[in-house]
């Protein structure tokens, strides 16, 4: 299907199609809206994103996004250096900052093992991450990632890794998980079977 | 809300959420997909729109997107050069053009008539479309606006601008417009109270 008035614009309506979650009336839609705008502000769009990829950085600690050679969280002295908490990707880093509750760094995986899609653990950030955990002075490791099937199969083996990692006073290394249940708003019999059998059986004390 | 781990991120982010229909989340998501694809496919995608925005011309006849100084169809030796199709914008031709129904010309107007925007008749191509009838070939002009207040507005006043065109031999210009009804696959119990009434008053002869 290539019945676009012009050779530019069907490029143009291709490559934004390209991308995730955009079709090809959007993204028809958004090109022509870019075509309206003034030349200035499709500089500043293209320009954007081209200095994004040109010039992004990835912290050489914890593998975030970031400007500098170290991210902000891991130069800052306001927070946790005994917690890490360890995360699938950029975007998770930003959805934990955004809860407000967490204070310790971060370790960014990259992904997670897959067999499925043929990542491995040498593929991910894990072998940094153990070497970050026996070099530095962390006291606890929390996983904070996907509760898929590819999620746990990492956890197990982020856990095998460093389950016998004792701390300088020899108190062994805590490893903990994110908590699964029930959502935050959600009616019990709309749970799905899974999570609600879950939530029963790590059921916590009531506390006031 | 900048919490961000990289300025460059979040001027990506802004940029993309500036169009039409994107949230910061689901731009969040694309730039972060651009990034994680190669170079050369991030310099694709700026490339084509770059080049889009700075050399897509418009037909000096007919004001749709072009590559050339004269669009493909107003060149085109197969087809009706008799016939113009009046519409809002560029995506209408390409719509038109899709349904394969159709072989005249095109005129785009760039806009319609809508005092509430400050959009008047000099605003879009009302006199180009004017003089392109009275210097042309043109027996029949179809007016194909939307069926909106501001579409009815427009549709009027070309009709009074051109009601008292006449061609070469004396038989006057024939002006039409659109069907509008029950759309094809539509429930009658469904449809709009206006959309029926008008279907009803402006019935067709039932042929075999």
């Amino acid at each position: 299907m290539n019945n676009y008035p012009s050779i530019l614009l069907s490029d143009a309506v291709d490559q934004v199609a390209s991308l995730p979650g955009i079709g090809r009336k959007t993204a028809l839609r958004l090109v022509l809206h870019l075509l309206r705008q003034p030349n200035k502000d499709v500089e500043a769009f293209t320009g954007a994103i081209t200095r994004l990829k040109q010039e992004v950085k990835y912290c050489r600690v914890c593998h975030t996004i970031s400007d500098q050679e170290v991210c902000p969280i891991c130069q800052s002295h306001s927070r946790d250096k005994h917690t890490v908490c360890v995360v699938e990707n950029v975007q998770d880093v930003m959805s934990i900052e955004n809860t407000g509750q967490y204070n310790g760094l971060y370790h960014v995986l990259g992904g997670i093992i897959s067999p499925m899609d043929g990542v491995g653990p040498s593929d991910i950030e894990i072998d940094s991450l153990i070497k970050r955990v026996e070099s530095g002075d962390i006291h606890e490791v929390i996983l904070a990632l996907p509760t898929t099937m590819e999620g746990d199969t990492t956890n197990f083996y982020i856990y095998r890794r460093l389950q016998n990692t004792t701390l300088h006073d020899t108190t062994p290394l805590k490893i903990s998980q994110i908590a699964r249940g029930v959502a935050i708003g959600n009616e019990i019999e709309y749970t799905d079977e899974i999570t609600l059998g879950r939530s029963i059986v790590n059921r916590i004390e009531f506390k006031l």
